[in-house]
């Protein structure tokens, strides 16, 4: 076959061109990149983030020159765009399996944005991130789930177990493992999983009505905790569904209660000089999207931390 | 006929099968029941909570095992669904003559949660409960409308009336009746009706950009006032409109500037444990909700109340 | 109160004001009216036709100067729009009982186009012309569904009831009821109850792939009948659903399989020299409506009608 | 875990309550049983179809008491609904090697309906009847797309293989395989792939604006064709997608110039008492579907079947 | 041609009729007056914005007898609607060379309210209000986006570059311009243009979290602001847009982060006694709406901002 | 300003790159090329089309290898897309005065497919192809509007007046101006314009329930008269609004009783091979669209049009 699936990303990221073979970040001086990794088969309930990432880079597209009011820098000069990866879409197995190679190729060449595709991408990124740095990782993980089921329906891996496996396999550093919005339902032992192993856990009830400087102890505490952990490489995982589905409704697993925007740009504001190493933005479903809500809400998140490395970048 | 209508549910809440005969609670050790009144005929714009019971059923299944996170209860064991209620579908009068019957059945069998339908069946449930209990009820009532209007364009009852003829006919202490969220417009003798008669009302107003521990006065203050009045026993009628169109556009009503999911959680929350003896939740309408946005506030709502309520009793 | 439903419509069809009390066709020299009668509570799945009439009225103002390509007539100068009735709307009696007066009132003044609203409301708009005729009447029927019930899921009366009461009532005249399009499933007394009184139906399945030429014998069979009847005074009563839903999406209990839109152009063009006394457009359902599909070609159908009534009337 | 994924169904087809442990044909006299199959991550473009089943099953209940106009018969008191299997979610090899054990042991049991998901479960459940009746079957093949791909983008196996797959497998007869509606893209090899192996292609093309008397000789010729194969056992896959997508929207790959309901329906009919086994119904994709067009028209098709089914069982 | 564009809207705001002709407010008593500018052919992004009139009068139905709740007061009595402006619509030169005499018109006989249409209309209606007054004026500007652009991608004005140019043209007042809600990428000179001229910029990002007392100071901070600059007349503009999409999907080019419909009513109840002169709402883009959430949001507005008019007009 | 309208297309038609710098087809052996037109402002009703190139390009990446069943040809390796012109958006004047010298230009390069964008740029098109060829045209239009109005709503020039103004400059050959699916309201001199100037008119009416053979004597009368006028350069000018809504509801005027997208496949398949020197496609409004039913339709009209021009060129 001389195609590809329909699905894939018609355009790039604040209107880049798609340029696969894009040379490295010490070649062109642009140290940042965009990939999209379009798989929605580990869900368990609405599919369709296959479709994310190019329904974030279309959104992204309404973000102009790209400046950030706050940060005052453009990605565009310091970004390409590399399109969507080449996988299998039948078994998560097979994705993961050839998913691997791609990423750790990727990571001696770029910082990457990491465009989902459901939840389930993430562990395979954070195998390849933890080999890279050969170091555990600091995170930082936006959802309304705790994603720390042992099991997924009798499957031992899917949307809703990276968190877990996560941490068995050593992928992360438990007392630098941060969550943000949690909120669903689930048993105790799933839901005080990270709290259990040392890390912390900002329930979305915790953050209720605060924003502004509201939240500054909550920056401020997370920033402390990372750096009595000797400020390791800090990965963000952002799962679209941290917000209130009025925010964001084009998700597979909406839960009420959660983030507005307003709040999940605050807090990326206030730790926009952590010692980022990457960040996936995932479970964006465009089938369940109205008005480009949900992928404009994803794309402004993804703007926000790449202006916020740069101003950091450029403060140092 | 041996089929009846389309509208009706089609599975249970939270994945629940429907059982119309289940026995009642002292037989089955599940003092909860959920049933479905599906009757929109009452309302003065947009059509489509028939609808309501059956999005609702749908929707809750997205709680998984329901277990709630700060109850650490689930309902699952405690609960049974009764299905739909089988009621005329033309005229007011006739539904509520043949629902009445139906309700105080299941009020000697259950502790209920009714799914609307619009605001009007609620005049038949408190008929109800007050004869049920030989006495006038509390009532915490969330909705954007006062609902006190004298008549229903020229007729006599509708979906904006329940409060002023339940006041009328004393089905409910006026001292002990709350209201909450709203802020549609009308003359002054409707919006303040309820404080006249020496109840509360906290106007969506009032209740702007608190939330956490910014409603706590206002959970205090309920609990006090219901205190003074010798903690009746208390039903919760809960019009989804209340919130903000943003977070439930699915209603025939919507007003903007309502609550947010979250605020109404930090209420329910905080009087859980209050004396309740039933709820309901109106006014659901699918054909104008997106994404389940709508049914799923809805049903949150409703597990959020009936996870209380299991967390209030195991402790007494 | 001194406003009215929010449901009820805002501007006229073809972009004519709103004339609740427009003189008399013969003061006036216009002979058409439109009125609105915004009752959807008969139905047996999804409601909504009450925002028909609005619907129609805003698709309708497409048509431009509204000059006919087959008959070049407009009815832009022959036409008045009364508005929408002012109806109770809890109950299907009360309804019928507040409509029936309004409806003999504007009988003795113009040639009307009902705009529904569910179909329940064609029984007593047929008494009304009953009366006002003092003869049964010939009726054209299209519609996906017989309406033959005999009951409404135990009620006496509903939207699916109204040929048989009709029938029994004596408004119609057996061997001149025709009916077009029906498909819907149901019992053989009710499918075939309109061939069992002597009239005739034109199923959906008898008429697939026809069109233009194709058409012809069932025009003039119609014809045929009709004389053969004495050529009664017509009524033409156009349930949206007779369409396909593709064509038609918006309408509350819809069949697959059904007519396309220049099907049911080619029959009314084929008898637009008939000796119609009026009309009515029902179950148009606007929250199930997509792009103006459904309102789109309600507001087509009633115009050709007009204009053909126009030619119709110009060349005698 | 105590729970299942969300999106499997709620109620049965034409409102029966869902008996995954219904007893055999042979024991309740109900010899048909309807299963659903909830998988989708093998297509090529938008997913979404595992929430198909649930999806036609609400649909159905706008059929009523199911009784076929044409026919006569309703399924209702032949029926049974066993549910949706529970199948792993994540992988095509794993879910169709816990599928085809549960599947033979319900062809001992019922003739079955299934409800997809995507077309890439048809293999298996070939699979499964070749073994079953010992022999190759017949198959009649509703679908926009040839399905004789020769791998899935690199992968063997997917939605747009099987009948490649099956043919290479020996589960069909060549010379007794009828594929309708096909019209989309694709080299000529895989294009002619059935009539070059001895079938009979009815593209999209030789059907346009044919209905009714029309597609007689379609309707003799296959009858023709498989009576000279001997009358072997005939499965029919109906791909959602073979309508025009005016009639289903809700699809993964939809593609301009199908059939209308009406052209299958005709089909349906004239076939009605073929030597069926079995069927399956594919690709309906909730999501992208409006106003339960595709729902609806799915459940439409399924219910012929079954009415013709029982039928030609009745004359025999 | 008889006839006028489609899109002009059908009923008038609050269910009023629409008189093009009505008394001016000296002759009639009503000191208000609505009109509609359906431009949107200036737009940067999404279009549809021509039809923001029709859909907030529409939606403005919903306010029944609209007696606002705070202020106590109904424009019902007070009001006259215009219609929309006849104008041009293929080029914004042609268009605002036709509105700026019948707005000239206008303003001698009303105060009015101008419902937009694209925010390009903005600058004609300043540069009418400049003539009119003979004065520049102070003026409030609700908005997500600085519409400070010093051209428009080429050509010079648009709906991103009338704030610039009413600046250059001394149309408003340095000190006395305050904007609200600005959230926009861009670049420091536009971004930062209103503060660099004297005026006042509160970013959405100031007022995250903020309602009710919570915005006080800002209430205080620019009555204090337009006090010290001698309470010139002040006009009020509302981009829609200033809203997060959340609760405002309906606009052409939305921005996350953005106010609530409560931090909105907030502010212009605390300024309701400004001394206003006139206001716009623009950019609602109905084709891109939900559940009319974003026209209700805008009539809404309007409703709070003319009642808020009368009752400080009243107590004056 | 360093970026453009976010409107204008990411990704090329049938996944192609886009290359607005593509070299010549007698460089590049790529005779076809794709352009798009991104102007709305001269609609009546809706607008949007500046979103149709962007939607048809997406929705053209389905047509996978891109193979036509019937000509077997691709048109993967003949095309290159050129992006969408960049043009000023506020002025339909401007506008045409900047695309016209593109239009000249690319027109010495490629054979072009135009993609509008509303009907309006044909006029422009029409004058450069008269120009590039020093004769006027044969003309194939495929609308339901006869676009012969001769004044925009008091404006010279718009989206319904380019036919009238084609003859009025001479561009077109009378003789040789075929309409095709016409069928709105209008005046007799508008609607007979064409006829009355010598061309043909192929009224919606006159082919309904014709395809297939029965669309032949269509067929062959069109190709007698061109080569009665002696074979011109005809062009093809496709508003997608000759589709009935059902088929195309993303449109701004959307007409009931129109062609399937089947009739119009075996119209341009029936004329492949005709001397063929450009096509246009208008009119597709994404924003009215549903599950890409529209932008599906127009990209399989061009598609099945190139690859018919490819068969053709092929054969001689």
């Amino acid at each position: 076959m001389n195609h590809t699936f329909a699905y894939l990303s018609a355009g790039g990221f604040l209107g880049l061109p798609i340029t696969p073979d894009a040379p490295s970040s010490s070649e062109s001086g642009k140290p940042f990149a965009v990939a999209g990794v379009t798989w929605d088969c580990s869900v368990t309930n609405r599919p369709g983030s296959r479709l994310g990432p190019g329904a974030i880079r279309q959104a992204s597209r309404m973000l102009c020159d790209a400046t950030h009011p706050l940060f005052d820098t453009s990605p565009l000069d310091k970004l390409v765009d590399l399109g969507d990866l080449l996988l299998p879409n039948t078994s998560l197995e097979s994705m993961r399996a050839a998913l691997m190679p791609q990423v750790s190729a990727l990571l001696d060449r770029h910082e990457m944005v990491w465009l989902g595709g459901d939840h389930s991408i993430t562990l395979p990124l954070l195998r390849a991130y933890r080999a890279h740095f050969g170091q555990p990782l600091a995170c930082i993980h936006f959802d309304a789930h705790c994603d720390t089921w042992t099991d997924h329906f009798g499957e031992p891996s899917g949307h809703g177990t990276w968190v877990y496996e996560a941490f068995k396999e050593g992928l992360v550093i438990p007392e630098a493992f941060v969550q943000v919005g949690i909120r669903s339902s689930g048993v105790r032992e799933a839901r005080e999983f990270v709290n259990d192993q040392g890390g912390r856990i900002y329930t979305a009830r915790e953050l209720r009505g605060r924003d502004g400087a509201g939240l500054q102890d909550v920056i401020d505490e997370v920033r402390a905790r990372l750096a009595q952990n000797g400020n390791p490489p800090v990965y963000l995982s952002f799962d679209i569904d941290v917000f209130d589905p009025a925010f964001a409704p084009g998700t597979g697993t909406p839960e009420p209660g959660g983030l507005t925007t307003a709040q999940a740009m605050t807090l990326l504001e206030g730790w926009h000089d952590l010692n980022w190493v990457g960040m996936d933005l995932v479970e964006v479903a465009p089938p369940y999207d109205h008005a480009e809500l949900t992928s404009n809400a994803a794309s402004t998140m993804i703007w926000t931390w790449l202006c916020g490395r740069l101003a950091a970048c450029a403060s140092t």
